[in-house]
């Protein structure tokens, strides 16, 4: 079975060393000593290694059943779920008022993907909870907040995002699911939503369903959606739970992996629900949700990666098989152990530098997210809004393909189920769907977010980089990571140069290379980050550190990201640059 | 249910516009004319639609089931099995002396492909035994070849290849099964075997295992190991049954994929077995059977990439979701189909580019196959064997990530198994991992074939590919074809050029950049067989075809894969030098 720990020393590096969190001035942060995240992120560790991911493969093997409307969660689901509600982990940077510790997003996000790579299925019933918590604190009155939230925060009830209907998902201007108004105020919500996480399950009393749905007479398309709370049970005035409310799960879906999770098909039968924010302005409301739930989704990718790597290198070393060609390493065994041998180093190296820079580049953009948030700083909001599909997307594709790479050490014993090796990259497949697939990211990123506020926001990344490499100039003994991201972030600059020369005349001329340009936005934040890490690592063993191997070994890791991975850019470029005529220039019916 | 239709018109391109084949000049290729090939590949074509496609979602799904010894393949895979064997499909190329066809490999290839597309876990056992046929016609004894070539040749029989054991993959020389001559000149086989397909079934009478096995006293390591035949059942002297041996199916795995083949443990409790060839050189038998193997799952690669492909056309022509940027498609719709998306048409062309090539390259490889069996022609022989590794590691890898980019196209109908889009993906993971995991095909490629005699064989390829460009310099139509494949060999040289200085001093150097190195020269063949369809195209424009758009199409997909697949050679030729610092410095207690 495999195993998960947390990896505190890594995390307390980019939090402490890198982006000096306590010192940094963001509202909150002074609370987050080195003591106090270490503390939280161990605590974390054992109920990820003790409890959620001896869990995983039972979720993957069971699976929820779907019997006479009700579903059950695997065996050990509810326990555990009672584990992560009395520590208090659901509500970890909630609002006060409502029974939430008010800690920062930074350190919810650290712990989410401690949590999350223990057992993705699992925590996607909290992660869905704390998005629906967010679009009704934001948007909800008063009472709403009152009536929903406290619960919410402590997870006895849990949320969902209803969107997705049978013949529309990415184009949401097309849904049908119908809003009437009664005249106590309320709705009667008539209509089919499918693929909804979480939709229907055994682990809390109620189950919050915000959904998306149209008042008739109101404006076409996406204009006239509107968001509505749709309770399983109806909260009564008192607060105690009333009728069940006229929905239901109609199927669960079999799915390639997250078995764990209830993956439903709901309808709602003129179901009581409830205006969330203001007629026809669901989509804004929406969006609340989603982009939380786009940065988490970035998270689970890493997530399944740095499980999907812990557990191949447990197999690295342990597995004997071959000789190292420079000279044999266990001269007492029968064979050298895998990680011997260069191409099984290469896949592992891709694996933890993709991780590491990942990681730090999560914390950095969850960091934005508070300056954004509790500073009200626009600079950093806008930066945030242009990284979410970046996180998002570069990070579930890449994240994927570390669990296959980690799947690969394994051999044949990676593709029987036995292992587990296989489930991490089943899990992890679905981040590149879920919450607007990549392709859809790309699409944000390269059609809308670029150009958001006259370009001010991707002119701002660009600037730091340049700060940021000034700063560094002349430091020849960080040349091997200033050199590459100097490049790649010439590669970028001169993708976004090309959008605007060409993407003005012909639009499909950007979108023909909108995931190359996520993908290379991505590599170049990855590179910032590694060179960020390298200057902090510097520091350390100049500042006569005591652990000078755990400083070397970062300086080692990131050089494998910046001579063998940033390189990517290049490509990407030359990609872009070749236009929409190469992909655009068959008809469609010659495919 | 996704459906499939055999690609003849492609096929018979490739066959006869760019290689040929009737006038080659290869012994037997005389009869291969376009309307012969076309007719075989049609009668493929309709087995594969109508009988094996409707029976890969089955397979998947109920896969087989081990019950008191027996295994019981899902429903329909028996009468498939008739009419394959009724068909004559399973003896196409054999030899006519044990009931088969005699036909060329090439025509095997290219009917392979059309029948795994459609159901890759039924042909295995297919597959796998016309694998022991071949080990067997080369290295059996007259009486050996009596006894079992026509059944299997007929699959009244079937076969197996037992190499790997709980402790010993890659490593043969790690393995225990022992074989103790009897004084009748037989063997008795004891050992266990792991992740045997097609191990035990019940589509057969008599199931031949062919069996590594070491004979006491004999020399350590690899060599010692011998290759034995050991049959299910006993073959009496008159070709009946006899005794069951004592061998049995302990286990079959739970896998990632291809549930449809039984992945059998199997336990040797002194089962009767005969030496097949020489004594201790049970590896070079094997090697007959393995070299074969690896072509046929680098062509597993491409015919799972090819299936989802046209399940992903499908969808995305069908499935309406958004508005083409650049003008309404579909007025008369509530939205445009996906396929008018510029990101869709990346996935989509990604997909027809890689795998156009890649069939060229595989019928390509056939056709040095039959040169150097067929006709003894050693520089073919070299070849092939050189590429060998390139078909099986580059074919799978690139394949497997096009059904992934296939099940993109679905979103989150891609993620649920109804549509059959996460199969494709699930079976196509297995083809990276068996008869010699991917990485190992890259070590066999740099640590052994590159310098094979001399290094004769990769010059050989150098100056196919500097002839082919001198041949067409001055072509300016197709500068767009040259330019590209003339960049792509150069980096190939470097490459090469780089390993010859480095690699000697310090082999990790060369092995570093082994899978970069078989991605390097998997794109070069690519590029090379690109240009040759282009060639061939543009002379069938310049001859007044009446099918101009079809030849049209192939420059347009041509254009993509030299813009922008072909260019990743840089980026490799960029890790390969960075060498084995980035991937070895790290000390292997740091991971």
């Amino acid at each position: 079975m495999p195993s998960y720990s947390a990896p505190v020393k890594d995390m307390s590096f980019v939090l402490h060393d890198v982006l000096k969190v306590e010192a940094s001035g963001t509202d909150g942060y002074s609370e987050l000593t080195p003591d106090f995240t270490g503390a939280v992120l161990e605590e974390a560790g054992k109920i990820s290694r003790d409890i959620l991911a001896p869990l995983n493969q039972v979720g993957d093997t069971e699976g929820c059943v779907l019997e006479n409307g009700v579903v059950r969660t695997p065996t050990g689901f509810k326990d555990a779920w009672g584990t992560l509600k009395e520590g208090g982990w659901t509500g970890l940077d909630c609002d006060p008022d409502y029974g939430g510790q008010g800690m920062p997003f930074m350190l919810n996000a650290a712990v989410g993907e401690v949590l999350s790579a223990a057992n993705m299925s699992f925590m996607m019933y909290a992660g869905l909870t704390h998005g629906a918590y967010s679009a009704i604190h934001a948007h909800g009155s008063d009472s709403q907040k009152q009536t929903y939230l406290p619960k919410m925060v402590s997870c006895e009830w849990t949320g969902t995002m209803n969107l997705t209907e049978p013949h529309c998902g990415t184009d949401l201007g097309l849904l049908r699911t119908k809003a009437e108004p009664q005249s106590d105020g309320s709705y009667k919500i008539t209509g089919q939503k499918i693929f909804i996480s979480a939709g229907e399950h055994d682990l809390a009393d109620n189950i919050i369903h915000l959904v998306l749905a149209k008042i008739p007479g109101g404006p076409e398309g996406v204009k006239g959606i509107s968001l509505f709370i749709v309770p399983k049970f109806v909260v009564k005035d008192d607060g105690s739970l009333g009728d069940r409310n006229t929905l239901s799960c109609g199927k669960l879906e079999e799915k390639m992996g997250i078995h764990g999770n209830a993956t439903a098909v709901m309808n709602y039968d003129g179901a009581t629900g409830y205006l969330l924010g203001t007629e026809h302005k669901g989509l804004r409301a929406m969006f609340t949700m989603m982009n939380e739930a786009r940065i988490n989704v970035g998270m689970q990718g890493l997530s399944q990666a740095e499980a999907a790597y812990q557990n191949a290198v447990i197999y690295a070393k342990d597995r004997l098989q071959g000789r190292d060609v420079t000279g044999v390493q266990n001269p007492d065994g029968p064979a050298d152990p895998l990680i011997v041998h260069p191409d099984v180093r290469r896949m592992l190296m891709t694996q933890k530098a993709f991780i590491e820079g990942a990681r730090a580049f999560m914390l950095w953009g969850a960091k934005l997210v508070d300056d954004a948030h509790r500073a009200k700083d626009e600079a950093a909001d806008g930066l945030i809004s242009l990284m979410t599909p970046v996180l998002k997307g570069f990070l579930t594709d890449k994240g994927y393909d570390c669990t296959v790479l980690a799947q690969q050490i394994y051999g044949g014993h990676g593709y029987i189920e036995e292992w587990g090796m296989s489930q991490f990259t089943r899990d992890a497949r679905i981040a590149m769907i879920y919450e607007g697939a990549n392709g859809v990211q790309a699409l944000d990123l390269v059609g809308r977010k670029l150009a958001q506020d006259g370009g001010k926001h991707v002119m701002a990344f660009f600037a730091m980089v340049k700060d940021f490499l000034a700063e560094h100039k002349g430091n020849d003994d960080l040349a091997d990571f200033m050199e590459p991201l100097k490049a790649a972030s010439k590669d970028l600059q001169a993708a976004g140069m090309w959008f605007m020369q060409n993407g003005m005349k012909n639009p499909n001329a950007a979108l023909a290379g909108s995931t190359d340009f996520m993908h290379l936005f991505g590599h170049t934040c990855l590179g910032l980050m590694w060179a960020r890490m390298a200057v902090a690592a510097k520091a350390a063993l100049d500042g006569g550190t005591d652990d000078p191997e755990f400083y070397e070994n970062k300086l080692k890791t990131g050089r494998f990201y910046m001579a063998r991975m940033l390189p990517e850019t290049g490509l990407l470029l030359k990609r872009i640059e070749s236009g929409a005529d190469p992909v655009m220039s068959l008809d469609a019916e010659a495919f």
